[in-house]
């Protein structure tokens, strides 16, 4: 008798754990990370405004990432991404991590068009790095997954430009 | 001898698991969410410039959020509003959700200063709702965590007077 009336109690305490949060109609969601799969591991800025914030106070380049989830070229640039090492490290270590899905109302960062893929460098000075540009005349900022060790080594030269001009 | 030999493989498999994937420094991070803790089964936007995207499109008020996590208010007031089922309910299905801790460029959006918690209302017409307030009358956007009943029926309130307006 015991046992059954602790076992409805363990049933009673489950469901009201179970029904006591808010669910969507349609059904349980994943919460959305903010990393969006290019970097689990690494600290991102929410906004444009929050990554020129840290940029400017830890003195370090920002790294704005353009990108679509239903874009087929900003998904495979995403999994090489991800899954680099190096990329991930100097990402971490050395820049301010920014990924939009959306534009901002800041024209420098699209210095030939809106396109995605897109990686813009802005130094810590403000300044959009208009110069470190990828392999593509058309699309001076764009990246085939490819093209991931010229983009490694354009943040190696983002980074390092930066402490040459100080 | 086999046994010993697939024990073997198994910790190296384990291990390439292991040290296969970027590991920061200061070891393993969770990932941050979007929501912040302000509601894990909501959809929430990632920018103002994408928060006013979808409450035109959708045409539904957009709600933002302003707070800081070592601001013990911002916190309070999240605690509550996360575990308001009825919050969570009218912002999942009839607003535009988006929580920032860094200010926008626009200066619409602090009617009254740049304080947290800090709650505004957009219609999905890019008009700021100043005329929706809290109790507070030098802090006119500020909820404490007993106004939430107040947040709720301003919430109804921004909600009402958009289709009245159509």
């Amino acid at each position: 008798m015991i046992k059954t009336s602790l076992s409805l109690l363990l049933v009673l305490v489950a469901m009201s754990f179970t029904f006591g949060k808010y669910t969507p109609k349609t059904g349980k969601r994943n919460p959305q990370t903010l990393s969006r799969g290019w970097g689990d591991q690494l600290i991102w800025a929410q906004t444009y405004e929050e990554g020129l914030y840290w940029a400017r106070s830890r003195n370090k380049p920002l790294m704005v990432l353009f990108h679509l989830e239903d874009c087929p070229h900003s998904q495979a640039l995403k999994k090489v991404f991800a899954e680099d090492n190096e990329i991930q490290k100097i990402l971490d270590e050395d820049f301010i991590a920014l990924n939009l899905m959306y534009e901002t109302t800041d024209k420098h960062l699209s210095p030939d068009g809106q396109y995605v893929p897109r990686v813009i460098f802005v130094d810590p000075s403000m300044t959009v790095r208009a110069d470190v540009t990828g392999r593509y005349a058309n699309r001076m900022y764009a990246y085939e997954p490819t093209d991931i060790k010229l983009l490694l080594s354009n943040m190696q030269k983002a980074k390092k430009l930066l402490k040459s001009e100080l």
